[in-house]
């Protein structure tokens, strides 16, 4: 029986790792924390897992003490982030003090409460920034030139996380993980917008229509949140402490793809027209990760297929 | 005539940077900001330099707004740094609101008020952090392998300069400046530190004695601070926006040799014992810098030797 502490306990990605552990590890026990209540009911999973939740702010550092001295995690999940790139360019400050700050409070607690307990750092793609067609598909040991504040607060994170483990001896291990798709993601993300709006046309018996969307050439890595709370769980158990380690699909996927892929599975035909408001500036044409290096250590790969991963959010909004 | 905002006003590289444009550039404007008043008379300066001073903190966008509107600074000197890598041990979340969020402040107000105003962001040879001696003398290139909470704000820092630059088409210089040897350097420093020691012995009518130190076997890339505010006014003038150059040496110095200089400047004999309490964990063998970029395109290079500087530093202090 293992004693999960989870950051970011709202977020869906939490919610996809309780579901894994309610389907294969019965019996153990997780604590949630997060700003605000989560938007699912996990009291549905508590007769295999037995689970709580306290809303806390992670720079609450008092907080944050009574949370671990009552709990004593034997693992941090910390999944917590302002992850937005866009809110970054808005509020840079806040993008370091809602992912370094949170970050460092969480090690300084760690190391006073239970100095032993195993953290998994999670952190983004977006750290690779700007990338060389030649350096495809990306490796963890690839020159990091990120191109947001949030991306260099992600990098401050990943830094501090490697000196903590080296100088306290801290046992973090580190994640850059590429785009995630899935069900119960929220509707700003791409995917999930996506068949919004699909649906929204057929919602007016539409079988054609036009949809507005941004620079839909870009190839980005989607790997199923399914397959990444996995990742997290091996990451947790077997991670060797301060290294980091890409959690990715290996494919490139166009968005264009993607949104035939759901036309095609929802049987509306879709057109679509740039709106220049929705491109990003400094966008990289082709992100794909290469994930040899947690499959060589820890045997993780990616097992559902980018098709399944979207039929199964179609599926579930039904 | 150019109008220079410094910020880091009351510190002595601004000091030097001062007497620079005294003795070389009469006739120039320069507003210095700091959180506390200067140690010198900046008065002084009067009769060939405009200055005034305003005690700010760069974290108040208001008060530095006001500042900005009414002086309209041609040149950013940005000196403002928490700098010790002790501290942000101690307090490592401060150490990025003390490097990274008042540099954040700094480019917004820029932004808004002198868009074209040129920026030099100086940073810290800690960046570094560790280097294999194959990578000595350090060029800019090398990987940034940092090993304390300040090395990952500067890194920071030095990340997002680059990232406005690219952005917003801001003006950016950067600097990794190695260890500074000067007169006027405060006492907790390596260099006054052991010459205020040895003050002591003298004081005391001591021909020989004995100092403890921490392990004076470590090498340092020593350049004397007035090659280092000259650099700092090529780099203003003439460096290439968005890069980052090495202002140092380029010649390693022992701290056992710093020592014995200084105790045969001073005409004493010193042996020195190892206080365990002194040694800092982590801390490199060896960090010499390569300064052939700055030399190569702008010219500059370290014109004062060691043995120099720690002679004006004796004779400053008689």
């Amino acid at each position: 029986m293992s004693k999960y502490l989870i950051t970011g306990f709202s977020g869906f990605v939490s919610r996809h790792f309780l579901q894994f552990l309610y389907d294969e590890h019965s019996g153990d026990e997780v604590y949630g924390i997060d700003l605000r209540k989560p938007p699912f009911d996990y009291e549905s999973y508590q007769d295999k897992l037995a689970i709580q939740f306290k809303e806390t702010n992670l720079l609450d550092i008092d907080r944050l003490r009574e949370v671990f001295l009552a709990f004593k995690p034997d693992y941090i999940l910390h999944l917590a982030s302002f992850s937005s790139v866009a809110y970054s360019w808005k509020y840079p400050a806040e993008s370091f003090t809602n992912n370094t700050d949170i970050f460092l409070k969480l090690l300084t607690v760690t190391r006073e409460c239970v100095p032993k307990c195993r953290i998994l750092s999670v952190g983004s793609s977006e750290e690779y920034g700007n990338v060389s067609t030649e350096d495809l598909p990306i490796k963890e040991t690839v020159q990091l030139k990120p191109t947001s504040p949030y991306a260099v607060a992600r990098i401050s994170q990943e830094m501090l996380a490697k000196i903590y483990a080296e100088r306290f001896g801290m046992d973090i291990i580190l994640t850059r993980s590429f785009n995630h798709i899935g069900i119960w993601q929220d509707d700003r993300f791409v995917v999930p917008s996506f068949v919004k709006r699909i649906e929204n046309l057929k919602k007016r018996g539409l079988t054609r229509g036009t949809i507005e969307t941004g620079d839909i050439s870009i190839i980005r890595d989607f790997v199923d949140v399914r397959d990444v709370v996995r990742a997290y769980y091996y990451l947790l158990h077997d991670g060797i402490k301060g290294e980091v380690y890409n959690v990715c699909s290996g494919k490139g996927i166009s968005l264009e793809q993607i949104l035939n892929t759901i036309a095609d599975e929802m049987g509306v035909v879709v057109d679509h027209v740039v709106n220049p408001d929705y491109v990003r500036p400094d966008d990289n044409a082709i992100i794909i990760g290469d994930y040899c290096k947690i499959k060589e250590e820890l045997g993780w790969e990616p097992t559902i297929d980018f098709t399944n991963s979207i039929k199964d959010i179609i599926n579930n909004r039904l």
